[in-house]
């Protein structure tokens, strides 16, 4: 099944949407909002499941759908908590400053909460203050809603509550992390609101390529029209999402409608950092790791973080090339 | 005014309150929710404010008020920051375990991010799977909702959004954060569901208590019965609501329903930190700090973090004696 928010009100308006993205069904009598459906989710996903069924085989003609009305699935949550679960990507972060990973980060997911009240919808354009200083940059990730979840999970038990799966450019500051970070209390004011694909999908309808709690398929991130990274979601990623859930859950439960994030996407090549997509390899879904690679080979980096119109692009393609979860693309702008 | 959330689905039943706490009124038909309230703040409050005054003047007979019916004001909320304004807490924390406090402390406020799909209800038991080696303690705060926050809004600005005021237990892990903090990446699992008082106010109500975005009363905490602290929270405030939120808003807009807490109150004495109430001082607002002295004094500390049976209660009195928020009033039980 395939849902998404349109833009109305403060949470947007619930349709179902057909597997080829070209078509929806107004949803709204059955749950006027995705939140609701999660709310209750048991008694309400038959129903929006049997609406999908309509309008995929032709019982309901539907409406055309069109992504840039969407919001973003969940537009505003009332939790976000975004893992880091390519550890790949930890590890070069923390060698282009010259900080060593401990080994704990192998076993242990780093998790931090994300501002979940002002969501940007998925065509919205990064608003900025500055670019100057502020580092702007995007993260291209998988991420799950959760239904309720009780405290303590096992990681096994935790996929069972994975009920829709995303993408998300978790968009970041990097000109403010390293001050905010030295602080001790964490990410705040470097993550500014994220935005998520159009499109939000059951993991049963992705079929054999979500498996182990992993979504088996290259996330394509393309900066200003050139393809910028091609990572598999599946590969090289440290922990499964039923294992950041479990760590999200370790001293409190998880409301219906928990937001749980992978981290930025990233592959090894032959056990070292990956390649640009420009060398042939499947590039980043992030500028800092392309900029690691530079300092690592050159002592400095080369490629910019983002500018006042800049434009990224985050989608995700089936086996056909069609696109699951619909496009993420944003501009960023000035304030 | 003052209103409340009686216990009823997921977002609780709003209600009116009297000033003495001891009548009530249903407001579900002038909206059903707190959230739906500061969702439609301009609109609704009117309407809310003119219940109350029936209430208080008995045009209105209401119904009897029940703290014990009552979730926390918001059951749960889009965003819950917690800054650290009270930075006396923090640099006797950081001497604790020997680590300098920067000076920029005093300028640039702390501020996490915490749980805000789970809060607890105010007289509902703390529950965790084992108090050995989790240091389960309470921190007792200050809290304000706002409505709609423009990202970039001054501290001046930042307290006209302020639309209610609520106390808080921000339970603590002091046994998880030594190791969270050190990956970095801030607190999640030691910051487990907070509970906040069974109401919340208008900065209004509070007259001449509520000046200069501080709430200059005594915040009472009572551990297993006797008072544990009474430091005055508009005392050694370096920051005030307005610079907390400003904060908080610098690269994104906050959405209504938004929850900034002070961080644990706490009192200098003659510049120095301050004594116990058995000696005659203000006490403390969590365990930490009188373990911090005790630490300080004699090498190590002498009072327990909280055990399963232990008893925390928070409230705020008015001049005359009257609570003004009603009472948080909790107790650890085993998971």
């Amino acid at each position: 099944m395939k849902l998404a928010s349109l833009k109305s009100g403060r949470d947007g308006k619930l349709v179902v949407v057909s597997d080829d993205l070209a078509r929806m069904a107004d949803a709204s009598e059955i749950a006027p909002t995705l939140q609701h459906a999660l709310d209750n989710w048991a008694s309400v996903s038959p129903q929006l499941e049997d609406l999908q069924k309509q309008l995929n085989n032709g019982e309901s003609a539907g409406t055309p759908f069109d992504q840039t009305q969407c919001h973003s699935p969940l537009p505003r949550a009332y939790h976000w908590a975004d893992g880091s679960a390519y550890v790949n990507h930890v590890e070069l972060v923390r060698k282009a400053r010259n900080a060593e990973m401990p080994e704990s980060f192998w076993t242990d997911p780093l998790m931090y909460q994300g501002g979940s009240d002002t969501f940007l919808a998925p065509r919205e354009p990064v608003k900025m203050p500055q670019a100057e200083g502020f580092g702007i940059d995007f993260e291209a990730e998988i991420a799950v809603i959760t239904d309720d979840v009780p405290m303590g999970v096992s990681p096994g038990d935790a996929l069972k509550h994975i009920k829709l799966v995303m993408l998300v450019n978790d968009v970041s500051l990097r000109g403010l992390i390293p001050n905010e970070l030295s602080k001790g209390f964490g990410f705040y004011q470097s993550k500014p609101s994220s935005a998520f694909s159009p499109v939000c999908v059951t993991p049963e309808q992705l079929g054999d390529h979500w498996k182990d709690g992993k979504l088996h398929l290259p996330l394509v991130s393309e900066l200003n029209g050139e393809k910028f990274g091609e990572p598999n979601a599946g590969i090289d990623m440290t922990f499964h999402f039923g294992q950041l859930i479990a760590h999200a859950a370790k001293t409190r439960p998880l409301g219906a409608g928990t937001i749980i994030g992978s981290g930025t996407v990233s592959n090894k090549l032959d056990g070292g950092p990956g390649k640009p997509v420009k060398e042939g390899g499947v590039g980043y879904s992030c500028i800092a790791e392309i900029r690691m690679i530079e300092t690592i080979q050159s002592g400095k980096p080369s490629t910019a973080f983002m500018q006042f119109g800049d434009r990224i692009a985050i989608e995700m393609l089936d086996e056909r090339g069609q696109s699951i979860f619909g496009r993420i693309e944003q501009v960023v702008e000035q304030a």
